[in-house]
């Protein structure tokens, strides 16, 4: 077996950088080290805890630029990369200051109510090893997203990015080295599905970003293992904008939506609903304004989007609209991938006449293309946005909030963004998502389960008078 | 294929019963018809699904008589098939009573503590369609434990019980058809492996109770439809007796934990642990005690033991035993399956000098045998009894109950009993308990999980002011 994994730049279409595969001999003693130091680390106050993971957080600010230059190397784009410490910066401290809160709140102390004599309390019991398989859309953030909160309720984590963006990790390793109680329980390893599916054989659960076919055999590997699996997986997202929207502001919010991070992220507007009264005049507008979004491929610094990150999703992408156009779909604007400098790019592609017989409107594009179709009533538009495999976020414009709450509150998806899009960071420390079909399983990644879902939680009974006597009982 | 099953009377051995399994059009059908019913039944005040579960438990106690008749044969005994009605009836009165609160405590209102402009709620949807496969064990209550949480919750559910023990389906049948609310949206069905497998199919969330081995094909095509599995298996359950345990009140509760049911249940007690110094006594005195454990052979009103359910568990039993033997335990009392009038009965067994060398201390039993073993120090205890496959629950009689805890917080299960054995029941509406290892996957079925595990929550994010506007952001 060849375990030299050769890494492209997104930019250039050349391997600028490669790293060998870990032996598995390497991942077992690995996790071995980090369970053995996982039970002090559970076992520690929850204060010493996040003190640990606040020295982390300072280490990030100090290596900011290293990180930021390795990530925005590993995407091909500045912006998002120059934000990525700070956004796990501020995830760290949210979650050590909202703790507290939410393991209290999982406290149990009492009589059971059935059984008075019976004294009741509850105990955390953190799992002890987190394996995190991690995309290569957002390297940095998504790699700790589950990670952080894993930490703080007390488990070790192993994380292995995408093989596809790896060069974040050298930069990071720098600052868990310099945080000695933190590299006892945390470690990032290199590596591709090879890797986590090693992985997978050595923790005690698993949380996968990624695509659906990749999810469904960690989970069943996780089934095999008989340990719980945490997806978050793709989206086909729809948008619905209503009669009465506001044009200029709904195009906004839906090229915003559909193009931010050149569409490569789970939860991109990838279908949009327009009511067939405005649907002419969205169009229209929605074109002018793409056509307003610049590439980046002369400086890093400067554009709005940045290349395909991995190469590969624009065969897939190029099929889609060639299939659409096939069909009788019609091109507006954009289209065809474009080849500049070995880098590959697409520029904000309109795609009007779409029909749910079109791949475009069943399959994860992953790109800034928007297929629009008309409709011409609000219960027409709930099924068109339901008639999917995924179910991940959706998005409502209407004239008021209360008529785009009645719509989106019939989506079949666990975040739903109204009067805008592409909202669901707002509810990170707040409130839950789950999703719906093939868009993920397991519990929220976000609000109070983000932490709670990394606890086993044991109960403990007490027999408050003896225990029943034998002669009291006729039949066992 | 032939379609035929034949049931054996587990007191005569005989096939007393037999039906038809579904067909695969069936199957699909009726889940077909509860799904098209479970949108109204959601939708529905809390109230209103209440009023109707409470309709149900007057059938039940309506038609008690055949149910505990046809029960009763389905098990060989009489007395726990004669408080099955009574225990349905309490779990559904106890949720209905405890629902409102449990869920109101789920809801989210305000904005977000990261966004302020956006204003968040949060929404409860229930899955669709709950498919149930419950065990032989206690046949009516574990099959609608989990099914009444969630219909409370605003799923259908489809139940299908062991196929060892179908016969009281039969008689709930016309509990269910009194009720023509209820009827639409739940189905017992009687099949097998096959139908089980046919039900993961056509179902959008599943609990299952049972062995580990069907319990992992269970997870893995659960795993293949992307749909969240609980499994409530097996166990191999300790028991600690320290030195200054009253030595009368422990073999009570020891023997209670191990010979309830003719130890047919997940968490009886399954692995005896003993300080040196109070072990012979120990013994003697449950010896004695064992020795007033009468079978129900002769009349199953009368004796506190019934017969092998599921007549093939005695050659495990059997097996486990002559591996204890002839690696070098000690049969001090009971010992092999006696076959009366066709039944197959264990009087209580218990077995000294006993190691972790022998399957009957790593396998699961699921009979009346009692393995003892010596332990000289309390640390020495905890690693014997975490030296499984299994965690589903555990026990420790100390001489205090500080003393108790103390051991009892150490052992890596979800359900721990302080000061006696087996009061997991305790805490059905209060507490949470998730299992180790083996034993399970999942939410906990007690608690207020219980009823949350069947909502998928939905977020729902507004935009209180304008969206961001296109010409703000520098690059996407």
């Amino acid at each position: 077996m060849n375990n030299n994994i050769n890494v492209l730049n997104p930019r250039t279409g050349q391997v600028d950088f490669s790293f060998e595969r870990p032996s598995l001999g390497f991942i077992t003693d690995e996790c071995k080290r980090l369970k053995e130091s996982q039970e002090a680390w559970s076992e520690a106050p929850l204060a010493q805890r996040i003190s640990v993971m606040l020295k982390w957080a300072e280490q990030i600010n100090i290596h900011r630029d290293k990180i930021i230059n390795a990530e925005s190397t590993d995407t091909g784009r500045w912006k998002i990369a120059s934000e990525s410490p700070d956004a796990v910066i501020w995830s760290i401290k949210g979650w050590c200051d909202k703790a507290g809160e939410i393991i209290d709140e999982a406290s149990v102390a009492g009589n059971s109510s059935i059984m008075p004599h019976i004294k009741l309390s509850q105990k955390l019991a953190a799992y002890p090893l987190l394996g995190v398989i991690s995309p290569w859309n957002f390297p940095f953030l998504l790699s700790c997203i589950d990670a952080i909160p894993a930490l703080i309720a007390g488990s070790a984590a192993i994380i292995k990015p995408s093989e596809v963006t790896p060069r974040f990790i050298e930069s990071l390793n720098e600052t868990i080295i310099k945080v000695p109680e933190l590299e006892k329980i945390l470690s990032y390893v290199m590596g591709d599905g090879i890797t986590g599916s090693q992985i997978i054989d050595n923790v005690d659960i698993v949380c996968f970003t990624g695509s659906v076919s990749t999810g469904r055999k960690v989970a069943e590997q996780c089934a095999k293992n008989f340990i719980p699996v945490f997806l978050e997986l793709g989206g086909k997202d729809p948008v619905i904008v209503t009669k009465d929207a506001d044009i200029n502001v709904a195009t906004d919010a839906v090229l915003r939506g559909a193009v931010f991070a050149t569409g490569q992220i789970c939860y991109s507007i990838e279908r949009i609903y327009v009511h067939e009264s405005i649907h002419d005049e969205f169009v229209e507008l929605i074109i002018k304004k793409s056509k307003d979004i610049k590439l980046n491929d002369k400086d890093i610094h400067k554009g709005h989007i940045g290349p395909m990150i991995f190469n590969k999703q624009s065969t897939i992408i190029d099929s889609q609209i060639e299939d659409a156009l096939h069909k009788g779909a019609i091109l507006k604007t954009g289209g065809k991938s474009e080849k500049i400098n070995g880098g590959i790019y697409y520029r904000p592609t309109v795609i009007t006449e779409v029909d749910h017989s079109m791949n475009i409107m069943n399959d994860e594009t992953f790109g800034p293309i928007m297929p629009i179709m008309k409709f011409s009533s609000d219960e027409e538009a709930v099924t068109l946005a339901n008639d999917t495999d995924y179910g991940l976020s959706g998005a409502v414009i209407a004239g008021t909030e209360p008529d785009a709450m009645k719509i989106g509150s019939k989506i079949n998806a666990g975040g739903i963004s109204l009067m805008d899009t592409t909202l669901t960071g707002a509810i990170l420390r707040d409130a839950e998502k789950n999703s719906f079909n093939f868009s993920g399983l397991g519990g929220s990644r976000m609000g109070p389960a983000s932490i709670m879902r990394f606890f086993r939680k044991k109960a403990f009974m007490t027999n408050t008078k003896n225990p029943q006597r034998m002669e009291d009982i006729r039949e066992l």
